[in-house]
């Protein structure tokens, strides 16, 4: 259940939640795997990359770039020095052109929006580099209905406590949407704030975490807009 | 002159302003050369460089980590595919070596940021990696003092304009503190909004800019200590 006399700002995660995105660094993933099929099978490349990626979360935080630093370091470890450099500079193609991936849009985001933005105050919360979520919601068309965009470094309770003094709301008037069980709902009920979680078919490995079931300020969406009947 | 009874937030640019943070990239861009000097002269590798960096600007953004891909980028380029995989991951090293540099507090910046809390909202409006600004915040000491970091990925009239849409303040009540003009100072000015302009002795290439001498809300200070007699 959610309250919604309560609810002052609706914070929308962006990547799979308001557009596509995972299938995009599914498919770079997979075309980084390929470049060591002489070296190894793609699931142990894969595997590999991932456990590079969690490792250097504590510096590099989220989005592209990092994710090409961690491409590019795994690359090293897996080959022991056995690289060939236009090998590198495939990774950092894939990277690049990860940047430059069309923003298609859930159906009937633009109509929740637009609806939504006439009683609360919109923003984007996520995590991943500015610039690039910036481009991301011009090229979304969205861009329109936010407020502004918040990044946070991570989507722990302590990163959501910042977000409340930064938008200066008590917990109970944040209601956070989002497809990740552990980012985007977990941490926000902890605090006594509200979340409806909208499932993405695809999800990263590091994001995976049991759905809770039953708790106030709550609620389970299929698709973004089974929002509206809440709000 | 700054028309103090006008000012609400007070925002602070974070690198060379409240800590020293360029000559941390100089030393960096020094050992990234010295790894080539059998290929070129360090002021050539460094223009390369800088060239790469300016170039990525628009994908990367600010930080470290576009830094460090552009180190790769030019890398690969210099030597015409001539590289030893072991060069790569010591650039790898002179880039994760910068995400733990110590944090040196410019002089009395916490007596002047103490002073000023008690009469305006403090923010950090920065550009480059939250993650990183975030962990130099917290081990500056000085996190008390602000609200919140705001994070923009550039500093261009445009994300000034975001800046106060997100604040909800009008351009006279923002007042930006920085060592760059032309980041700090002048597209703040452009739009009425106040600045003050503490110089570093070191300014990266691509912000230089002339200072504007005579300006409504404008002052250049020498210290941070000297914006209290204006606040």
């Amino acid at each position: 259940m959610i309250d919604n006399r309560q609810v002052k700002v609706v914070a929308f995660d962006a990547d799979d939640t308001l557009w596509h995105n995972e299938t995009f660094f599914r498919e770079a993933e997979e075309k980084f795997a390929a470049l060591f099929e002489n070296f190894s099978p793609a699931h142990t490349v894969t595997r590999e990359l991932l456990a590079t990626e969690i490792k250097n979360l504590e510096w590099y935080g989220y989005g592209i770039k990092g994710f090409m630093l961690s491409m590019v370091e795994t690359a090293l470890r897996i080959t022991h020095g056995a690289i060939k450099p236009e090998v590198i500079r495939h990774i950092l193609d894939i990277g690049t052109d990860l940047l430059q991936k069309p923003v298609n849009v859930m159906p009937d985001a633009p109509l929740v929006l637009q609806t939504l933005q006439a009683h609360y105050k919109l923003v984007l919360a996520t995590k991943g580099d500015l610039l690039d979520q910036e481009r991301k919601l011009r090229k979304s068309g969205l861009e329109k209905y936010f407020h502004h965009i918040e990044i946070m470094s991570d989507k722990k309770e302590a990163d959501y406590q910042k977000l409340l003094r930064h938008l200066d709301i008590r917990p109970a008037e944040l209601l956070m949407v989002g497809n990740s069980v552990k980012s985007d709902v977990l941490p926000v009920l902890a605090l006594g704030g509200q979340a409806i979680h909208i499932p993405y078919h695809i999800t990263w490995a590091h994001e995976h975490a049991e759905p809770v079931i039953d708790q106030a300020g709550f609620v389970k969406a299929e698709k973004i807009r089974d929002l509206l009947p809440w709000l």
